[in-house]
């Protein structure tokens, strides 16, 4: 892809960061566990607000993979680990609000987009 | 990548839109002028606030490519045109803030930014 260059110019001390860069990029827990990769963000349209990254983890050529929105607030990039660390462990993520490759949530809905939010503690996107 | 099916089913009523959906997406003037394709999606990593769409044009195998920033409010998607449609003709492109494959902009900047902003006629991301 042109212009792939500058991005991997950017550091981790720009406060602005590029979503190639964010996507691909492995997620662990505190105890340095991987627990996914970034496969997307999902943006607000109308207001350019992030309102998860999805995490997606297992499964053998997309089959069986379990897909889980994180809210962005979870994320916390370790320059150390060269990726992001999240408060949760492998039992906890087990619970995590998560879906199949074939399935399609309903992102619109704000019943479970706050029971997402609830489980990680954090306030919702939209709020 | 897994779990591009889901992805692919989320429609454009859906107030959430995936990054990698966005990224490779057409942009054209009000005229169907194609203007580029979004290559990459700038995101504050504080707030998950959207901060520019970074659209490329011309140039080959990546060489000679020009990178525009463009702030998210003037990206109008249109479905009839499968793409982005934004207010701009292509002398004004020509005179608008760009840079270079090998240029790496200080997003930092905010004079810069709001060079951006005021080039569109749109309040920075920031305020």
């Amino acid at each position: 892809m042109p212009g792939i260059s500058h991005e991997a110019e950017i550091g981790e001390s720009s406060r602005l960061i590029s979503a190639n860069k964010v996507e691909g990029t492995a997620v662990y827990n505190r105890k340095g566990d991987k627990l996914g990769t970034v496969e997307d963000i999902m943006i607000d349209k109308y207001t350019g607000q992030v309102g998860y990254a999805v995490m997606s983890f297992g499964g053998f050529l997309g089959i069986g993979d379990k897909h889980h929105p994180l809210p962005w607030q979870v994320l916390d990039y370790d320059p150390k680990m060269g990726g992001y660390v999240v408060d949760l462990d492998k039992k906890q993520l087990e619970g995590a609000p998560s879906y199949a490759t074939d399935e399609d949530p309903d992102w619109e809905d704000r019943v479970w987009g706050k029971r997402v939010h609830d489980y990680y503690n954090v306030p919702p996107y939209w709020i």
